[in-house]
């Protein structure tokens, strides 16, 4: 697809996650492949207010990172090449929600959390049932962006069936084949942790 | 009435439900009956954002779920027929909010869960006095659509009163004579749902 | 003021409290005073959407709650026009809010509940300090709206401070000089209503 | 800059605000420095409602608070030019939140409240690790606008750091090198206090 089509479709994706509150100030970031091979991956430009994002605020970067031209791709990129790259991610969408920072900050210890029962859990792919029993890895938060490549990595080789992961206090990745899928994950999984958070709450967890 | 004209009515009932986070990712379905005899309703196609939906994405099928032309009606389409025809709906509309969600997943054992003493009752059609007390009744979720609609009518037959019904952990079907009343009864099912809600919690159940 | 201007103001409060909640369905009316002498009251018509008001859907009443032309104005005209008297009010907002339906409802036997220390009261009219102390009386709901307009009388009289009156279980009327006045209350008290909520939460109540 | 753009920058950041809640009714006020030698600040005019904020319904005002033309600053201006002149800021935005009202009224006697471990804190200028701890000091509210604006300044000198302050039962001061940090910091501070609020309401305190 063309880089000017994918940026808009990012743009929009943006503004509609910033204002449902999960992309508050500078918070979260949004990627998409623009090439397979070879890889380029258009990616939020570092340190963007994600409630007014631009289609040109957006920078094409190659499987090394590396931008053609001027500007900072977003300082999580590496994370986004890892999920392009293993994960086979169309698009990647990062959001920092209320519930997904309360519940990835206390199920750290756990190293995840599973969510099991909802119908909400078909939004996503494969997903057949609410009796499938989703797991959500939860990665502890570093500044080191090797650091959580290389947990990513490890993260996605031991449960490959996951449709998101969390880092610990910070947020959630989630992604899809294209930009579409992505935020339909995103806002599936930030439902379904809305709900186990009030859950918990109820059984005074 | 015509087609293009119900068509655009659901488009904008959903854009206003997404909107409200009662119908995230590509959770919900709307349908609405565009001749009774013979029978000819117009749903929401399958998987689509319900953000974003667009008059063209209705379908209309037949009283036995088939389409004239291409395109997958939503899979719970089989309820929406038997509301069409057994409730005498006009329109259905189903959502998933966070309330609904946590209270049909909370009261499911015991069948179905009562609101009373609340104005907000007053929106649901007939319903002439806050001292009325509406029974929700709660079905098992389930994949099998054959199953569900076997529920819904054996619901429907034995709490003909009702206004709505909730699929367990899934969400709400509410209905009503057009599509303006349908969406009535869907916001003020579930503005009544995060009512009971938040008082069961503050009562520390 | 001419009709059409305040007809706009009112559609235009409508659509605003309706997307924050504190209209849904067809709960809330509003009304404000089109002349004094002799007294004409634009109020919504009944049974409307508050998500779409239009200016055409108020109407015009004269001092005995009759109209020149068709359509059936609020049920709730009687307590409309008792603030429009007996307040003084210009204009008048009535809505619906999960937080005033819970509270309403919790303090309903003391006959009222008492708000203090919060910046948010000085958007009261005449209120100067945090340190004010609002009495919002709650009324037994009733769909006897001669008894209600009673009731609104004695409270008036009981509470002439008072900037607004709950209804158990039901909503908040509050009023002003003019509709951004009463906008200003209703928005006010709604935002005070919701704090003392989850204050009383957190303290266990 | 010139006051046009300032003013626009201004009175579209009110908006923003109003909509997520946080500048209800007449609450909240901005301001931004249109010269630093000699010092003029844009300020929000008093007691205009937040939600329709207008470019021309922001005032310039000299180091001592004086106008040039008609019209009457909010009555927090002096907190405002204290904070364009000892924290160097370039803007400021003064909200009040459902969160922030519960929180600094909750913490009032520790004098302030610390958040640390979550990621959002990054949105905060300076800030590299959600390692940081952030101390927001919290200040007895008061109606006495010179009172207020000696804590300020006592306040700023012993918690150079801090991005932002609170005042007791009232809301938020954050500020920034421009609006648009100024809106970052607002943003970032109000999600990371709901996040505090919530979590400290799941350990039952």
């Amino acid at each position: 697809m063309e880089l000017g089509v994918i940026a808009a479709e990012l743009a929009d994706a943006a503004r509609r996650l910033h204002q449902r509150g999960f992309m508050l100030a500078t918070s979260g970031n949004l990627s998409a492949v623009v090439s397979r091979e070879p890889l380029r991956l258009a990616i939020s430009s570092s340190g963007k207010d994600k409630g007014s994002l631009k289609p040109e605020d957006f920078l094409v970067v190659n499987e090394h990172g590396q931008t053609a031209g001027a500007g900072k791709p977003s300082d999580e990129l590496p994370l986004h090449l890892e999920l392009a790259d293993k994960a086979k991610a169309g698009a990647v969408v990062h959001t920092h929600s209320i519930w997904g920072t309360l519940l990835s900050d206390r199920h750290a210890t756990d190293g995840g959390l599973t969510i099991q029962g909802f119908e909400m859990l078909k939004a996503l792919s494969g997903v057949k049932t609410h009796e499938h029993r989703e797991w959500i890895p939860i990665i502890e938060n570093s500044q080191d962006y090797g650091v959580l490549r290389a947990q990513v990595k490890k993260t996605l080789a031991a449960h490959p069936a996951s449709h998101g992961i969390l880092l610990a206090g910070h947020g959630l990745y989630s992604w899809g084949k294209d930009v579409s899928e992505a935020v339909r994950h995103a806002e599936g999984l930030e439902f379904l942790l809305e709900v186990k958070g009030r859950k918990e709450q109820a059984e005074g967890r």
